[in-house]
């Protein structure tokens, strides 16, 4: 074997035993929103805290530093071995991506700032359930200082923003997203006026009388539709529904049941699915390399949304799944005829949450989040005149105008969690996916026949041949680029949107 | 602070980061036996090999060793500094035993022992399956092959064995247990002689129509009526019953349910709450020091016994139990009095599988093992003459002949994981616990009383404060003196035992 072949494996080694921990590391959160006794939060902490500080200490050893040096140049990012494969390659420009900001902050920023997020979110907790902005912006100025302050140690060249933004979006700047969520906002801002101007769509047939239990049973339907390997994953519950794999062996996600609405347990199990496709879809002999990891939160965004929105929303999935949501929920949607359903389920009106946003709307409650980060980390923005921009932004938005911060800027759990540069990822799945699906049509003119016949194998295989398969062998836009020949733009998504909605809406 | 106080609190410290990674390792055992995916398993069994080898490291590591050695003498024992707590020398105590027992293994040999135990088990589950010993035989005679090497490289003054007793019972040696098992054995065969020769009792009330979903909901009342702390605790179900702590704020269990039986769940429930409430008893703020840590098996074992015999095969639990029963199984036991329900639960019988044996019988099921082991060990009974020696005892102590290796020699796990030295603690626990049932008695005179109205709480407190509360404080026989003023004997338990079994019998 050659010295690179030799290093790329020590590398390969070094790194899955990172990736085992995170495996288990991700059942300890698993079990915390599952089944783990209340009393048992204080010990999971501990543990959580314990393989936290295991994982980033493989991470950043001075051993996986020194092979990795052997084969890349740090600074420059140039191969310095003969004999890589193009893949291997790849690898070796994640790795080295990783390990650069992985050791950008010193252990202490590290401990220090985990240590404020944690305390920040608790308070955040209590601050949403009182209304009370007041007792969480002293968290909230501290979280964002250290925000600038970790967006210095990593560095960038245009914004500061770049450097947070690239940890959930990596080489993606905040350039290019204002580039893409400009059009956007515009698009969605004037489909939602012709929306709002055109006659409502009736949806009460989606509310009230669908018991806890029999939703629960539909779920078992639901999944055996959807091909879920039960051999490989299982679905629980949980308050905040979220998808959580160890391996791709390994994957496991859970929903909510709200007990008077339909839809919201399907889309979240329908969303779900998709993020844990994807995990099971990474190829498990890459496993621990970068090449058997997701891309990014915007490409994994991508694949939930695809099964919620562009799969899940879509009549021909309803042609086939209203007939058995007829069967099962017996007595109810009698009368309710296909297009009227789905006419229902993509029913748009402005709202104050985000979660519970239609598709419509969606990306505008995420470009406001990232309107207000991007001046709160330039500075431009003061934390404490929050709420007043945010008001001033559903106003503008919307039209309308929450009754007070906990249906506000209190809303989401992000910025406690310091998370600042994640809420983009979440529209930029809905246009990451829209793109693929114009190359999944090109391919499957007739897809919509074979999705109403109760066909899916054929979506998930594409999906798994075109996007789950190369891990992080490409990036973002280059994985683009190779599925649809197409650069990155909002058009697919908006071009989806107009055709969709003009027939809901009879526009 | 004193040298030796900072010393300690290093120990303590290092201690506690292993026994965080062994809560997590439990989790990772938890998760594979109740809700992981089937095809999760060989990624689970990756992370089980990973934690193991960290939480080894950990124990065995220089730092460790070294900031022990300061404070007590390797080799004789003998504390080095002024100033500690008696307590606190206790505890050294035990760090030394299992840094000394961690360290005599060369890693190799621990790799190269899990790595044949992995394999063994696999060929165990199917020779037990397909009845071929002789699939099973080569690896059993690695095994233990391996474990006289294990004695050897762990030490011992008198017989290889008690190198492996030890792991399990500490300060314990083999000829202490003869003189235990002696006795307990002749009087176990009179009292079944006497009881075959009675007049049998009828237990057919007890099969039959007990449906599964009647008895999970009983197991809430059963649960309820035990106090089991729910708060930090959980119930679920896997094929084989166990019991699970990562910390005493999350402590789980879990049973099976048998369609037909309605002993067969409540009776585990007993026990595993048994082992929880220990492990739930032991003081958190010694977690990761031995002082929070259970003292042996035989003890541990004592606990689950106490509640699973002692007090739930006892008239007084029942006294309140049956209405109980007889209201939520409606139909069921209506016409069985307290006293012929109490005498079909402790119904006598020989049978060939320990698991399911009876009170009386059990403790020759151990020693028959017990005595196996030991001759195997050195080396006076040869592994292929296992099955002859098995059934010869089996004829000698019961009477009866296994119709083939399955429910004879192949019936338990143990030898094939490379537990040899474990089979003694079921029956020490029993003894352990009549010892100890003696002393509360003579605390609680009017005990039957007040668990016949349905009083638990009187009953955890005492173990709490007598037992669970002191951790590794005292060795076996150490507590056992304390709490009872007398030296470990089998007299206890055979008192119980005819006393018992007179009134069930009527002898």
């Amino acid at each position: 074997m050659s010295q690179a072949q030799q290093d790329y494996k020590k590398l390969h080694k070094l790194s899955l035993h990172a990736r085992t921990l995170q495996g288990i590391e991700s059942l300890l959160h698993w079990d915390q929103e599952t089944y783990m006794p209340l009393g048992g939060a204080n010990i999971r902490s501990e543990q959580i805290k314990t393989m936290a500080g295991m994982i980033h200490k493989e991470r950043t050893s001075k051993l996986f530093g020194s092979v990795l040096k052997r084969l890349i140049d740090l600074k420059s990012g140039k191969i310095l071995q003969q004999g890589l494969l193009a893949t291997q390659k790849s690898a070796l420009r994640e790795w080295r991506r990783e390990f650069l900001r992985n050791t950008a902050l010193p252990a202490s920023f590290v401990e220090e700032f985990a240590s404020l997020c944690s305390q920040s979110m608790t308070v955040w907790d209590k601050s949403k359930k009182e209304n009370r902005f007041d007792l969480f912006l002293p968290y909230l100025e501290k979280v964002i200082a250290m925000c600038q302050k970790k967006a210095d140690y990593i560095g960038y060249s245009d914004h500061p923003y770049d450097a947070l933004l690239d940890e959930y979006e990596p080489y993606l700047t905040t350039k290019e997203v204002k580039q893409l969520f400009t059009p956007l906002k515009k698009s969605t801002q004037n489909l939602l006026k012709k929306i709002q101007a055109a006659k409502q769509v009736q949806d009460d047939f989606l509310v009230g009388g669908y018991g806890v239990e029999e939703q629960k049973s539909f779920n078992e339907i639901l999944l055996r539709m959807l091909e879920f390997p039960l051999e490989y994953g299982r679905l629980d519950f949980s308050s905040h529904p979220f998808s959580s794999s160890a391996h791709p062996t390994d994957g496991r996600i859970t929903t909510r049941i709200h007990p008077e609405l339909l839809m919201s347990n399907i889309r979240t199990i329908l969303h779900e699915c998709g993020h844990a496709f994807y995990e099971m879809g990474l190829p498990q002999e890459e496993y621990g390399s970068p090449l058997g990891d997701a891309i990014s939160l915007g490409i994994h965004e991508s694949q939930s949304r695809w099964w919620e929105t562009l799969i899940g929303m879509s009549k021909p999935f309803w042609s086939h799944c209203l007939p058995l949501c007829k069967q099962h929920f017996k007595g109810k949607l009698k009368n309710v005829t296909l297009d009227s359903f789905w006419r229902a389920l993509n029913k748009v009106e402005p709202s104050f949450i985000r979660v519970e946003a239609d598709e419509v709307t969606y990306p505008l409650h995420v470009i406001l989040r990232f309107e207000l980060e991007e001046a709160l980390i330039a500075g431009s923005l003061k934390p404490k005149d929050i709420p007043e921009a945010w008001n001033g932004k559903m106003k503008e938005f919307f039209g309308i105008t929450p009754k007070n911060n906990s249906e506000g800027c209190l809303q989401d759990v992000h910025w406690s969690m310091g998370a600042f540069g994640y809420f983009p990822t979440y529209s930029l799945g809905n246009l990451y996916a829209s793109h693929f699906f114009q190359a999944f049509e090109k391919e499957f003119p007739k897809w919509a026949e074979c999705i109403a016949k109760g066909e899916i194998a054929f979506v998930k295989e594409w999906l798994k041949k075109n996007i789950h398969s190369h891990g992080k062998c490409y990036t973002s836009k280059e994985l683009l680029k190779k599925v649809t020949g197409k650069a990155f733009s909002s058009k697919a998504h908006e071009d989806y949107m107009t055709k969709k909605y003009t027939e809901v809406y009879r526009l």
